[in-house]
């Protein structure tokens, strides 16, 4: 077994409280608070799926890249992002073999290091790579 | 935490050596081993990830469902699949609720029981379920 994880699956939906009322009632997942990210304009929760997680996104304005790709595709898969131990060792990994990288460096958000895969490369899908940073080193 | 799990994420790839060849080499998962279901008109290759599997998917024929949806849509998501204790129950569930099925009946394969759950009634993707059969039982 290789050390990545499914960190979560990432879904665009159009109508969040019926995704989240299906997932929760209907399946019987747990979790789904909505988180409300007005710098990206989409809505998003989290629902717990044993070791992984359901990712729902909802735009909430109709300029965005999530919301161009709800009206180009549909609700549907956006994205599917992976936990790696090194993030900078796997992205040189992928641009040594030809993988075309959508961020040339990694991003940052709270407590993560992050980075996409183009879909051209993944065979069709959008693939985030995240790192875990040690808060003690930040 | 829910007693369900992500038994896998499946994509439908037009280009599987390549697929696989980025999966494996690029990204490190492990698997991956090519099973030809010719009464499925279909090459599938299942990749370790953690505690679930990727499931890769190429046509073989330009007139099966697959094949439709590759070439409807492009490759990327074709449906994720979630193990649950008791089929039967979340069907029944389901199906009070007024969720879409697509198997009225669980259909049966080697050591599981299966049926789909409409994308209209998921917020827009293919759901499969499944249950494993108690082998001593069957």
């Amino acid at each position: 077994m290789s050390d990545i994880q499914l960190n979560h699956v990432a879904f665009v939906v159009d109508d969040l409280d019926a995704a989240l009322r299906f997932w929760r009632e209907g399946i019987g997942l747990t979790g789904g608070a909505v988180q409300s990210l007005p710098a990206e304009a989409v809505d998003i929760a989290f629902l717990e799926l044993g070791a992984t997680h359901i990712e729902l996104i909802k735009p909430t304005s109709s300029d965005s890249g999530v919301a161009k790709h709800l009206a180009k595709r549909g609700p549907g898969l956006h994205h599917l992002c992976l936990e790696v131990p090194d993030l900078d060792a796997k992205l040189g990994e992928l641009r040594a073999a030809g993988y075309e990288l959508i961020n040339d460096e990694p991003r940052k958000r709270e407590g993560q290091r992050y980075a996409f895969v183009h879909p051209r490369s993944t065979g069709g899908i959008l693939l985030e790579l995240y790192e875990r940073i040690d808060k003690s080193r930040e």
